[in-house]
């Protein structure tokens, strides 16, 4: 929190101004490199609160690929701009409005939807724009609560009924939502298959994974070679396209399914005809945004959120390795961006 | 009918023999050039019917490509060899065991289901393997009333819920099964967009399909050069894959479903990424001969049945261009086989 000490400065009413609030956030106004159409700007919060309005100070939100997609204006939902970047992150409630009845100060939330701007140290919401968390996590851990473990969560959970024994196989398995499917799949008795690129470091990666529960971890070329020993797999989460998918759709059984929820390889999604026919399998897709934005799913959201942060509090699951930023280093968090290894989290404490 | 003269001759016995009967099929005991595995014999009907069996006499069996693919061992589906070919047909009732109740002599029937072998002038069966269809149904039209018009039932009923003036979308629509599409979309009131390949008298094409009732027919090319036009397509029949797949699944509006039940051009099936997160599209497939497997679809058979029986009977819908032939001209027959323009149809009368 830092004080607006300039403008108590020159304009000399600084006994009436010592309550408003120098904030930092960062702005877009228009797409391409997001190291370049970044801009941090600092502004005044607005020392007043409506009714239903809540304000927030933000602990900490990570860079995901999604954002930076969004920077770079080839993601299909474009904000209104200039916008603020962003879409995930944990805060504080530091402030209420006197028709306020589900916050109160001190309270862990996180958007609602996505596209609140969550690059930014403060910010003054309608209270139906935030969402509570167990005050028991991590800050960390929350600002990244709100995609990845969901999304691994929802797609283990919406399309087959998968019994204790079930086999699941997964593409980029060492993605942020690949490594929640591990530790959930763990967690739910359900048999996992990882597949991941063949790398340098590939017998680490292996080892990492099998930490997390992967019962099998293959890179392409391998599960190419032991395709056939492959059957019986209920559910395919696929974030590659292109030959990984078909590969992916070879091992279901009838009536499996394959989600798709990325396209990494940039090719269309391949699915072999025979099995779509003869085994009744399916092909479908999931975005955790629209997921939230469909009322039906609220009391949902509420109990999978409740599961998702006990097993976050007793250590069950745990996120992707991330590193800390301050929002300052923007130019060259966003400069890595994708090609980090570990997720770049802003922390604004 | 064939009385077995020769028998005669030389048993002696020739008024006991005079009510048995020498019948005709194509049978095949290994897999390849479906000419040259298949060899007709003729073989003798037994006399004497069991309680609960028909005797049928067929009255016609086409030469479906599922037929084709069967005898050269592609197809999923393998019978137990020495087998009777073909799949599908339709038969007129001639005898009926004691304790036979659905059927009497002079019904008009078809198989329950795909693999009884109906390349063959006369057969034997328990009542249970035989499906009454309406006797005023013309008995060629008959013969193919198993698995095209169904198909196109089917898809058109089972994935989407389509309102009066929604848009289906279908590569190969020249099929037998897409020629169903046109027309029962033209019955329905569904708008039907229809692909097919490039050819020398395509604009013939063109205008017998629009005469089935076809709204829109472009080759692929056309369909490439016009896609940004075409929105809010509901359901996607895909017997193509490839890049054609691609393209329809382009057409779809959020959460329409491209139905696969073919793959003729060899390729996997593929879909855009973006339209399965974002718009919440699916894939799926369709196979006729799994959908008469499940009991629970008894009722709605014969109901289906009905409504396309009566369709045929009134002029509404009418199949492919076909072909007469009889058994005896297998070679030829089989020999041209899935190149043939119109589909090939023993006669058996």
């Amino acid at each position: 929190m830092i004080r607006n000490i300039c403008k108590q400065r020159f304009s000399g009413r600084i006994l009436l101004s010592t309550r408003s609030l120098t904030a930092k956030k960062l702005v877009y106004e228009g797409y391409g490199d997001p190291a370049e159409v970044v801009k941090l700007q600092e502004f005044e919060l607005p020392d007043s609160l409506g009714p239903n309005e809540v304000q927030i100070r933000w602990n900490a939100a990570p860079v995901n690929p999604a954002d930076i997609n969004q920077l770079q204006g080839v993601y299909p939902v474009k904000p209104k701009l200039p916008a603020i970047a962003g879409n995930e992150g944990s805060a504080t409630v530091e402030k209420v409005g006197p028709k306020v009845s589900v916050f109160k100060p001190g309270d862990l939330v996180i958007p609602s939807q996505s596209g609140l701007g969550t690059w930014r140290t403060h910010s003054i919401h309608g209270e139906d724009e935030m969402f509570p968390l167990d005050p028991k996590l991590n800050h960390i851990h929350a600002s990244t609560f709100q995609v990845n473990p969901p999304t691994a969560y929802r797609m283990l959970h919406d399309f087959v009924k998968l019994q204790k024994g079930d086999t699941v196989i997964q593409n980029g398995a060492n993605s942020a939502v690949g490594r929640f499917v591990i530790q959930l799949c763990r967690v739910f008795g359900w048999k996992s298959i990882n597949i991941v690129r063949e790398r340098p470091d590939i017998q680490d990666l292996k080892n990492d994974l099998k930490q997390l529960g992967a019962d099998v971890v293959y890179t392409e070329e391998e599960l190419a070679k032991n395709i056939r020993e492959i059957s019986n797999v209920r559910l395919a989460l696929n974030c590659v396209g292109g030959k990984s998918s078909f590969q992916l759709c070879r091992t279901l059984t009838d009536q499996g399914c394959m989600v798709t929820y990325g396209g990494m390889s940039k090719q269309p999604t391949q699915t072999p005809t025979g099995p779509l026919i003869f085994k009744d399998i399916s092909l479908r897709g999931f975005w955790m945004s629209h997921w939230y934005t469909v009322p039906e799913n609220l009391a949902e959201r509420k109990r999978m959120y409740q599961v998702l942060a006990d097993l976050f509090i007793n250590g069950g699951i745990k996120p992707a390795p991330y590193t800390e930023h301050r929002l300052g280093e923007y130019k060259e968090v966003l400069g890595i961006g994708l090609q980090a290894k570990k997720k770049p989290i802003f922390v604004f404490e």
